[in-house]
């Protein structure tokens, strides 16, 4: 196999292992469950592996995974790319002096945070959720980040799903990855 | 320097990292902050080893972490051992098959869930999290590992609180591991 065969193949398996809940969590709604690729050791270390590839070689400071999903790959990225880890967080979550932002979610608005000593102005942040949709969240975290001073350089994901456009509803000029489309 | 030396004078740079926040969730606790030893690159890969090394090469399946501080450490956890990473998670968080325990808390109960088919039975089980207390959380986890026919291997911790008793309120034949005590 030539290595774009391997790595198609590779990539085939992890999206063999997105599991497909219906009805979660309400009704109508197809929930995509990344917890199969945790759950085996070596799709672990393959979807960690694959998400910090093409920010190999790039200056990373930070990777800022968003509570609590970002959080399970989030911190070995980090690792990965020899990088610090931030917990963008729910309201009320990080004990310490916090910098907040509100978005708008279907019905209502969310508030995320992050702790104001998390970086330097001028860091170099590399943004990574599991799974972007509309890239709502992603766009609150960008906008924490850049309240603190610092560059977003990228945005990871596991999963995107296409057709909710959050690819397009995202900085176009920065770098963005997600190992899969579904 | 020893071996010894070095290695307590680096648990040393651990417990200066970790922050201590006044009134925090409320007024008269003092709140033990890990996110220094996840923001610092050098901190964050000498915390993942710290807590790899007892347990390298015991007989490990899975890393059981729980929602949502012990996500941060387990899956780098999980991956330095080759191992899997169960998230155990609060009430409504997983979307397939679960099983859940009620624990007593200071006030009131709380509940947490895992996957039903996160193991097999016989598998062997380390359970991780950022902090231990009183143990209330570890002991829920582990009825909920041992509902599924799983082996309690070992318990991992970044922080004991001493006065609290966690170590005393596990199971005495099980390896504890604590990086930290405070």
């Amino acid at each position: 196999m030539s290595l774009t065969d391997t790595h198609s193949s590779l990539k085939k398996i992890l999206k063999d292992n997105i599991r497909s809940v219906k009805d979660f969590p309400k009704k109508g709604i197809v929930y995509k469950d990344i917890t199969p690729l945790l759950n085996d050791r070596y799709l672990l270390e393959l979807t960690s592996r694959m998400l910090a590839e093409p920010f190999r070689g790039h200056h990373i400071d930070y990777v800022a995974g968003l509570e609590s999903r970002g959080f399970l790959f989030g911190t070995n990225l980090a690792q990965d790319l020899h990088a610090g880890f931030i917990p963008i967080r729910k309201p009320k979550k990080l004990p310490a002096e916090t910098v907040s932002v509100e978005y708008k979610l279907e019905y209502g608005t969310d508030i995320l945070e992050v702790h104001t000593d998390s970086i330097n102005p001028g860091d170099n942040v590399l943004i990574h959720d599991d799974l972007v949709a509309t890239g709502g969240s992603s766009m609150a975290a960008t906008k924490l980040i850049e309240k603190l001073g610092g560059n977003i350089v990228g945005y990871s994901f596991v999963m995107e799903i296409e057709i909710l456009n959050g690819r397009e509803n995202l900085d176009q000029t920065i770098p963005f990855h997600s190992i899969l489309s579904v």
